[in-house]
């Protein structure tokens, strides 16, 4: 009997740092999470993390460390050049430290790309030769895999799809753009369009939710008041989706895959945001590659990013 | 001294169709042109460019034979499903057709695809990892190499990027999709917005070469234009090269590539269509993709095809 393989997969995020120990089926067989202290040196960050994944039982058959950070990750060598939820973290050779300390090979990658290689591996069950994971959360973020292999362009920063112009007279995002498809279906974008809707759509399911201050409208509320059967939040949704279908005829077009998975917060509307998204899709891109790509949201939106990081070896 | 070589190129264009025999450094060592007859049945048009190219003094040496052409091409069985030029194609078994007449082991596809190689090897000296070809002419069309590679996509249609939407309330497109970056860059639209620009707009120059016949204009006029100094050509391509800048935007933030190269008849316009492009192309897209990113005029449009079909075996 061949000796099983373990990998630790390490998720990290601006509030917690999930860790796991992943088998080669990619079930987690143990898991443990952190809070993210962002106001510690990288290199106590990265020791406590250490020192709560060795008390792991299966540690010590782990024979590598795959890690998903957002931001900036430099896929040479491994460094995080920078991380929005981790203001200290700047040109942190978390790598090379990691390997320095555990004695074990590390990964480290951008979390789209984490989270890509979590849907092609839970969602897609390893099936699809191309697929595109797109993270609909604050951002919009999208991870590549191309022929079964993660694919991370030529300085590392391929998939920044929630950039992707939807209407080049559109609004100003923070990444200097205009009209990128993150203004629209970024989730404070969701919420802002929602308020400029609910101005001349009554709603009292929202209102109820939200106890009838506007300024608590989320992404989730709307979610919630769809599901109810409210119109108003039907029809944001609608709108939203819209915008992510001129992404997703722009995704076929281009790269013409088996899959586009969605993942994140904003992915938990389904139908309501999807069934428009598809729709405006199939108007827009070639018929051929429209039908050959499957559309589907993540069932397993809360461990892609930590069982991704763990199977980068393997991708 | 090890045997050199030799592959042929069969590039099929709905006016002509080249044939060249290449050597591995890429260097056409024989040529030849034939018209392309578009009423005859595809078998005997098939057989006379066989007995054209047999006649070439390096054909028994000849060990691959790869044939580009435009339209819907079937990568996994190299048939022809259709082709815009060439009505009388449907579903013809290009590939089985020509191993069976030749004995010689045939490779078929898309004519973009082909171009990509083509600029991968000729242009950029098979230095880059990931590149995309942007073919201007009638049609906007990309080719996509990626570690290397031809990267054709799930069903064979990959690269579609003449088709993303940069104004999703744009014009229809032929596609079905309104506001294609195509319907903008496309040669027959870059005429349509020249003539309407000059309604409102005086040149002389234009005036001249077209005996003031505007429904004569031209990319090709309107290249000339812009190279003798006149302001209402080099305005239209600074228009054009804007929307032109906003796929050069997607590109960049979608693929992260070494480089774009641009080939194609549009392309002949040169600085005045690039520049702006580029400009553009910076305002909107990731500063480190858009460092990383080569954009070049292919230097080579007319072989690049013929060329890429030759060097369809190694790619």
């Amino acid at each position: 009997m061949s000796k099983e393989q373990f990998y630790l997969g390490i998720d990290m995020g601006g509030t917690h740092v999930k860790i796991a120990i992943v088998n080669s089926l990619c079930n987690i067989v143990e898991e443990t999470v952190i809070d993210t202290d962002i106001t510690a040196k990288p290199l106590d960050v990265i020791k406590t993390i250490i020192s709560k994944a060795s008390k792991l039982k299966n540690y010590s058959k782990v024979e590598c460390i795959g890690v998903g950070i957002a931001g900036d990750v430099n896929c040479f060598d491994g460094s995080v050049r920078f991380s929005p939820n981790l203001p200290k973290w700047k040109n942190v050779a978390l790598k090379q430290i990691l390997e320095k300390l555990t004695k074990k090979k590390a990964f480290v990658d951008n979390d789209a790309n984490t989270a890509s290689i979590g849907a092609f591996w839970l969602d897609a069950k390893a099936k699809p030769v191309n697929l595109v994971c797109v993270t609909l959360g604050t951002g919009v973020g999208g991870g590549l895999i191309f022929n079964k292999k993660l694919y991370r362009g030529s300085s590392c920063t391929a998939g920044e799809i929630g950039h992707i112009t939807v209407d080049p007279s559109g609004h100003k995002c923070k990444c200097g753009n205009k009209g990128c498809v993150e203004t629209f279906v970024g989730a404070k974008y969701i919420s802002k369009y929602a308020v400029e809707y609910l101005k001349t759509h009554k709603s009292p399911i929202i209102d109820k939710l939200v106890n009838g201050d506007h300024s608590k409208i989320t992404p989730k509320v709307l979610s919630l008041a769809a599901a109810k059967g409210d119109k108003a939040a039907i029809a944001v949704w609608s709108y939203i989706g819209e915008k992510l279908g001129i992404l997703f005829a722009c995704i076929v077009n281009f790269v013409n895959p088996d899959a586009i998975v969605l993942c994140g917060g904003v992915s938990h509307a389904g139908k309501y945001l999807i069934e428009p998204a598809k729709r405006e899709m199939k108007s827009r891109a070639f018929a051929s590659a429209v039908k050959k790509c499957k559309i589907v949201i993540s069932k397993y939106t809360n461990k892609l990013g930590v069982v991704g990081a763990a199977m980068l070896p393997k991708l």
